[in-house]
């Protein structure tokens, strides 16, 4: 079988990627799921059509979100991710030293599949002491909560299907009163170039809730556009005042492949956008 | 008419973009020349079914492959560009104080067409009385001359068709011989994570000419993987040392869209790439 997923994202561009197989295909009560490998990408989790992570290249998206938004923090006890469902993300917030990480999927079937087909990405994550998995609905639990968090991680799809409320200003501002008075909050804010609306919505909610808001990049090759936007909204720490020996001493017992203390520094230089659509 | 154009690049990855009407379509001696419109894009310059260079996006690479050199070589008065017939590099390094630039460009119809349906982005360029336009194979040129230039920018396509022989060893040699004591160098390099190959290559061939070599990278949105690269090759002068203060004042009279003093620094922060074919 040779087919092409195509995701078409900005006004008439496109990106596409090769299908050598597929290894499961299924749909939950809240999407249509699929593993399936690519030669350069490796083994892919796809959810209504679009590439979610792919084993070369997760690492680039998952260290991304999460380590400028732990590595700012000066001390992230509690962390609280929302979706996040193949446990990469998971894994990359373990690496600190938290004491406890609660990690809302909506989906129970992406973890079990994720799990048993990408193994690579979310290793034994979910077996770790210090983490609470539930299956619910992530906008009801900030919603109901009464904990407080250091960091929260917003690890959603597109904004389509189950992901789309992850983009209203009514799920940011039930983060904001869930993080403690120094917190932070990184949500993953889509491909910089290509979906620049959605990058400058979430701007706007994470602007009226938090002083300190900053969106950063890095390159996702298997996301549309490559060039991928995260969004960073902070009650106290500027993450883009940070210094080099700063980020290198909280990273002694973090290994990264991506991050580093000059791509830290340099993710916060974005390019100008040339379509603005 | 919606049709789309497709660039298959890396290992089962491809971009694609929407072609709505064809205002230009032939065949010049050495290569199928078109110009096409996209919504987001504008004007399109295609050669052999690969775009060149669109209104919306070209002042990203035209910017990014020359003011980090212009800007690095403390005096810079005489240019050579190889390639580059839609006149975006000669438009940006007018901007400078140069005294002379002679642009050898193998294909008339390029230029010709690119004057007649692009004029924004090479707008009076060739004009420009310090402009010397030399229809001939920039590979004999470079090979032949006697001048010395202080800084030589090869704008060349895909290494496919006439653009090929301008990825080899011997024409970089050529090109080194025919630059100034401190001159340096600086070619577009290929899709930093689809064309690794090709980046590599480039950089192989610099690094046997060049004491300093460095990479680095632009997002240009309608090239294949938007995180283009460029690769400096330098006898004396390290692009990477300059100091904000030093690039902000060469910019003080050259306008810019894209570069910038922080845009300059950060350029040299490559990502790590997942994948390495």
């Amino acid at each position: 079988m040779k087919e092409w997923i195509s995701d078409i994202v900005g006004l008439g561009y496109a990106q596409s990627i090769q299908i050598d197989s597929i290894l499961y295909d299924g749909r939950s009560a809240f999407q249509h799921i699929q593993i399936a490998t690519n030669p350069a990408f490796g083994r892919m989790l796809i959810l209504d059509d679009a590439v979610q992570t792919t084993e070369a290249d997760e690492f680039a998206y998952h260290e991304m979100l999460v380590h400028p938004a732990l590595v700012t923090h000066p001390h992230p006890l509690r962390v609280l991710i929302i979706g996040g469902g193949d446990g990469g993300t998971l894994e990359e917030v373990l690496k600190h030293p938290v004491e406890h990480v609660t990690i809302v999927e909506i989906d129970r079937e992406v973890v079990e599949i994720s799990r048993k087909f990408l193994s690579s990405i979310c290793d034994r994550a979910f077996d770790d002491r210090r983490v609470r998995l539930l299956i619910e609905d992530g906008i009801e639990f900030v919603r109901r909560t009464q904990e407080r968090f250091d960091v929260i991680l917003v690890d959603s799809t597109d904004p389509k299907g189950p992901g789309a409320a992850l983009f209203a200003a009514e799920f940011f501002a039930a983060c904001a009163r869930a993080l403690t008075d120094d917190g932070l909050l990184v949500a993953q804010s889509g491909s910089y170039i290509f979906q620049a609306n959605l990058t400058e919505r979430v701007v706007g909610h994470l602007g009226a809730l938090f002083p300190e808001v900053a969106t950063y990049w890095a390159a996702v090759p298997a996301y549309p556009g490559v060039v991928w936007s995260f969004t960073a909204g902070s009650k106290r720490h500027d993450p883009r005042t940070l210094a080099a020996q700063q980020i290198a001493r909280r990273l002694q017992s973090v290994p990264t492949r991506y991050y580093t203390p000059p791509i830290h520094t340099a993710a916060f230089v974005l390019p100008p956008r040339p379509i603005d659509k």
